[in-house]
């Protein structure tokens, strides 16, 4: 039809943001694509494929692998849903369902929202919340903290970006970044135009932090004109899984006084740490509020903490929040106000915020089996992790620094001269065809190296050890199969 | 403390993003705020004030003022929340509080996220969902629909940043909007940098959208050399509740198609509307869908739903979708890309669609108490709207239209000169000026025209018809006596 050929598109791919066009996110890329596809294919019935299930070690996603959700959380938003469960007529019933603590739990949660858990809720998150969120910092911490400066957010990667989104006035502002990074940091910087201001994380010392490489990183940038205003932290690492020492938080915190850089926590995993004696969790809040008096009363810190991680695991509930220490009063407000136009956090999600910084405690009924659960999760996500890290270990070529931390390991792969030849010839990148070729023969889903950054001509992936304890036989058998076959082929 | 004085911030009012500083939001701004205030005062005990609690008509949110959600609804969340409720020990209590179609849905629903609503989900939101959502638009429209056109997204509002976000190439780029509009356009074009290019709805013919109006201002806009790409319709209206006929909607496309303009359709108050023989509700994609093939097959089209108004009302729950047809292939790859940085909508709020877009049919168990909760909703909501459009009419200086849809009247007040150089004296707009002292008097919040845009020289606000029915008479004779007050003080 002739007309129909002249018409041009309001949007295509070349007249679009081009900013939009220029985001990376390889957690969810071209692997995880080819992924659901073949999932796809085998829920179709599809018999050719190498595997009979997709593994997605991708994407830290508990539940997407059979992680049991916390009883006690689920019992109370399950009352919360529907309330008439404690109507005078259906209470003597539920009481045989539901512990009184429950009970007492979602009651005192409905009345903080008013009963209306389909309502709007304040932006900033409900009051109630806010407190239980603020005394649970001050517990954890030994120093107080004010509802008034947090925020409940959806997930903790929809506070990081509000508060990139602030900071990036234009395309000359920096920001800090660990490399390798967790990719929203990339992504979110591409998307509102800022400058990625990369520093190094030290692989040869269990991927540890130096402040050396923070200071040549941040002088090579300003010596170039960026204008670097901020410094992320992911601590426990993602993909790197380490966990800082005080002293070294300490040194963090002076250099961000001495070069007036905001500090911007990422604490998503600070429950997941396998090695609490030797390596504890610190807050930065907790090292900032213990600095010398000018630095505790000036260096901006906002801190992100998720429902998603931990033992918790609420991923697809999008609940989290962020703490803000010494902002300015008047940007405090901009944050408001942005998060107004957004008009709240879902409300599901900040109720699991509540009961992830509130949960049962010592003498309730709950506790126990509370107690059982999240101690259970947590032993057996630190058994997986060392079994995966020795594996990884075990295998030609590939060497990989135990995880501290959080629920990655990030294995370097030494890929012989043969496969990256190989990799070129199918245009791709060989990290990227390493990974692919992974997936063709087991259905396991990791991510390259490349999408978290990594130093030239060397070879990575990510891979979460989340698979479900008792296929972890089958799981590292296969990878290890896989592996051998590979190098087999192109030693 | 001399050092600390010398510090200074990395952010500031000053130094941050311009673009996030421009944003103005109305519906919870000045007004919403002191109104937030006020009601902790309430609930401090102060009873210094002129009423006993805060009526929150600045924004559509049924549930805050007490509208109770649909049980079906709720009572399968419940059991996805929990799922053991469902376990062989518990079955039989379980049955004896929920209906047998609640219990099959909620397995299915289960069996459709492989038992994991703490699971992320795929980025576009859950398959079996978005089928139905397209179930559900083909049978409204009578046209078929593709579920992978379908995005699930944080409430219509999530789903109109992206697209608009996606198209703000450059801040020459302008999208149409209304005027008077929701104010989630104009903030979200501040925030992007894009042009707003407004076209006015005609108040003296019950705010009709006329398209020589459209045409004069797109020629006007491009005439000064803005990118116009865009064109938003809310329909029914927000503030202004009008709902298009079809003919109208025909030449809206037509208008599309000439000037090549996608159309963004805010179809989320499709359910409210009060004169449904004379003014149904048609759907842009049902209009576009029956246009002649060139129009059909070229006009880019994404249309919004969203769970927090109807008879739905779960705002809190931030769940929606829009539908996309005909937009160029890669620009839809983009769409998901970016989908998935955000990971994925929240579940709950997913579900939701699913209930809202597949409730109980004829025949089932629970089909004569959802119609029955869904109907006297609708006809309370209509009741209410009529009322306070008579109770508005009836005031000296004011004259409203009546709400064809939509949870909104828009009244406009001929404000007393005296009043106006009040206002003026007081540093404020004529219209806050008013709200404001409405507010101080009754301890009903509603929000100037200001901010949604009026003509110069005119005033309106913007309330909610919400209130609860039984407290309706109180309310308007309430909203009486201040205004009798007002105009008595500055007649």
């Amino acid at each position: 039809m002739a007309s129909s050929s002249n018409y041009t598109k309001a949007l295509t791919y070349e007249n679009m943001n081009a900013k939009v066009r220029n985001v990376q996110y390889a957690v969810r890329g071209e692997l995880a694509i080819k992924a659901e596809d073949l999932k796809a294919k085998l829920q179709q019935g599809d018999t050719s494929l190498a595997f009979k299930q997709i593994v997605n070690c991708n994407i830290g996603n508990p539940q997407q692998l059979q992680q049991k959700p916390i009883t006690f959380f689920r019992q109370v938003l399950a009352l919360i849903e529907y309330p008439d469960l404690l109507s005078e007529e259906n209470l003597p019933l539920a009481q045989k369902l539901f512990p009184a603590d429950v009970i007492q739990r979602a009651q005192d949660i409905n009345q903080s929202l008013g009963g209306a858990v389909g309502a709007y809720s304040h932006s900033q998150g409900i009051r109630a919340i806010r407190e239980h969120v603020a005394q649970f910092i001050a517990a954890r911490d030994g120093y107080p903290s004010d509802p008034d400066s947090i925020y409940l957010t959806t997930g903790a990667s929809g506070g990081v970006q509000q508060i990139l989104q602030m900071l990036i006035a234009n395309s000359q502002v920096g920001v800090m970044i660990p490399i390798p990074q967790y990719p929203l940091y990339t992504a979110s910087l591409a998307l509102y135009d800022g400058r990625p201001v990369p520093y190094y994380l030290d692989e040869s010392n269990d991927w540890g932090m130096d402040t050396n490489e923070l200071q040549q990183s941040l002088q090579k940038a300003r010596d170039q004109g960026v204008d670097v205003r901020a410094l992320v932290i992911i601590n426990p690492g993602n993909p790197t899984g380490q966990c800082l020492t005080k002293e070294n938080m300490m040194e963090v915190v002076e250099f961000c006084y001495q070069n007036q850089l905001m500090l911007l926590a990422d604490e998503v995993y600070q429950t997941n740490t396998y090695f609490p004696q030797q390596l504890p969790f610190h807050s930065f809040k907790k090292i900032l509020s213990s600095a010398r008096p000018e630095v505790r009363d000036q260096v901006e810190l906002v801190s992100f903490h998720s429902i998603s991680k931990g033992v918790v695991g609420e991923c697809g509930r999008r609940g989290g929040y962020f703490e803000c220490v010494n902002l300015d009063p008047r940007v405090m407000e901009q944050v408001y106000k942005m998060a107004s136009v957004a008009l709240c956090p879902n409300v599901s999600g900040q109720i699991l915020v509540d009961l992830m910084v509130k949960p049962p405690q010592e003498g309730d009924i709950s506790y126990p089996l509370y107690q059982q659960e999240a101690q259970g999760i947590y032993e057996s996500l630190k058994r997986r992790s060392q079994r995966l890290h020795e594996a990884f270990n075990s295998m030609e070529n590939v060497s990989c620094n135990p995880a501290q931390g959080a629920m990655y390991l990030f294995p370097s792969v030494k890929l012989p001269t043969k496969a990256i030849i190989a990799a070129e010839a199918a245009g791709k990148k060989p990290d990227d065809f390493y990974c692919l070729r992974m997936l063709d023969a087991t259905g396991v889903c990791v991510i390259p190296g490349s999408g978290f950054g990594q130093k030239d001509n060397t070879y990575h992936f990510r891979s979460t050890f989340l698979p479900p304890e008792q296929l972890f036989d089958d799981f590292i058998a296969k990878l290890q199969a896989f592996h051998s076959e590979f190098m087999d082929t192109y030693r």
